[in-house]
């Protein structure tokens, strides 16, 4: 099987350095082209367009930043749709809108191409030591022909069936869980760290006594250590999955308070400017509401 | 060590029996003796008030439903304060208020006795099991001599130090996460039935990909199948510990929006009679703001 891999950057690289250690034929397209060319060591070929990768393949892998990148690599003048053959497949493993997956999907189907939606759950550091976990939808028989990619690239998947749109929103809400985790770590460190008890015992505690998650002991981390300047994900990506995740409230008339609350945060958090922190950095809204300030009576 | 035991109701009666099994000598009270009755055929002695059980104990355990039996059961006429010898230790396992553990603190000081906080982490079940995590705080070497029974109870302890409040402190907050776990899942299953994907796979899927947690587990399934009719804990005990924690957050001042919201589920909750249903039932009151409603365009 011949595979395509478009966009090489923070989690794309190790991916498709997975992909060639596990003996696969890669064909790379990345807009910076500097970002790519170090995969060519390891057996990559390195081409000019998206549609010419989409030529060499019958998988093409999409991992791009946003909505709009997407389309572009798509559907734009040398986008892949023009280059991949019928029956082809493009397998999307970004965390895009369910909107802009349904569109491209209709695209594809106008060309006989078949669309595979995949989003990871895992940071750039999960994606090199091959511990994703992908969440799929689309046709049955074209998820099963994806599984020695998923199996290069990951821990496992869970499969949503055959509506691309599904493996989107249930990578939307995992991140708005992600979210609340952060939001509500952080106002309970906030008040253990007030009555002096620090933050990393009560951390330990808390995911000892309840949680034994290694998600609450990364992020609990990361919160305690206030460590965001070296973003495996940055706050703007994640405001990028809080705005889908109150798109999906919209369309579906479901109230979701802990959402609101985590998406001021970011607002709050995008003012300060750091939108170049990591994600986490929004739990510093947190503390900032309280720490420097003594208790007032 | 001779041990004392008050309070044999649905999470003291297994850890009466764990203690039992495990060689101890105990030294029972309850209100309702009948309760307590069966654990002498377990070996356990039932006596007649709280200040003859001290009187008997070197250790003297309290396992109690609220600030109010607390205070009864230690200061009341036939208070175990009045039967405790000198060096004798009150341990208090109770979800309490750190206002009544500094109280009761004050009031053994006068007497010579010692008190140590270790409220427990775990249901009924996990205290069947002797799967408890403790939360412990207190002098030093009371908290030492506790050691076997800690080992006869649970899995573990953390240790906060020698202020007694602190354990109460960190079981609060504790708490209040899994409040917001539970707050969370709601409004993602909400969401992901909205839009066609069983709260079941989608369950599993960020339990696999993100959590790994028995905790998101065993909630995630409660609240999926709602089995809220068979209370490890109850909605108001439930709503106890939330107002424990707002009580916090007023002396400490630090803003916590999340269990505001949380607070306000319990408040709904509590309106539509559920107060004897199981805590996890709070999530009800999210699914009822759109279950059987059409989403309006």
């Amino acid at each position: 099987m011949k595979i395509g891999f478009i966009g090489t950057g923070k989690m794309g690289y190790p991916m498709a350095q997975n992909l060639l250690a596990s003996g696969k034929e890669l064909f790379i397209y990345n807009r910076t082209k500097e970002k790519a060319d170090p995969l060519a060591a390891f057996g990559a070929k390195i081409l000019g367009c998206p549609k010419e990768v989409a030529a060499s393949s019958d998988v093409v892998i999409t991992m791009l930043a946003n909505d709009e990148a997407l389309l572009e690599i798509t559907a734009g003048s040398e986008g892949l749709i023009h280059g991949l053959h019928e029956e082809g497949i493009h397998l999307s493993m970004s965390t895009v809108s369910p909107k802009v997956i349904q569109e491209i999907q209709s695209m594809h189907a106008a060309k006989n191409q078949i669309l595979v939606s995949a989003p990871v759950f895992g940071r750039p550091d999960a994606a090199a030591r091959k511990e994703l976990w992908i969440i799929t939808a689309g046709p049955l028989e074209a998820v099963r022909k994806c599984h020695p990619i998923f199996q290069a690239l990951g821990r496992g998947y869970s499969n949503f069936g055959e509506e691309p749109a599904r493996a989107n929103i249930v990578k939307i809400l995992g991140n708005f869980l992600i979210m609340t985790v952060i939001e509500a770590l952080s106002e309970s460190f906030s008040l253990a760290q007030r009555a002096k008890i620090l933050p990393q015992d009560f951390l330990s505690a808390i995911n000892q006594a309840l949680f034994r998650s290694p998600l609450y002991e990364n992020y609990g981390q990361l919160i305690v250590k206030k460590a965001f300047s070296e973003p495996g994900f940055t706050l703007q990506l994640g405001f990028k999955d809080a705005t889908m995740a109150r798109d999906l409230v919209e369309s579906y008339r479901v109230p979701m308070p802990y959402l609101d609350v985590v998406y001021w945060r970011f607002l709050s958090a995008l003012n300060h400017g750091k939108a170049e922190l990591d994600f986490a950095a929004i739990s510093s809204e947190v503390f900032d509401s309280w720490e420097d300030h003594p208790p007032l009576k």
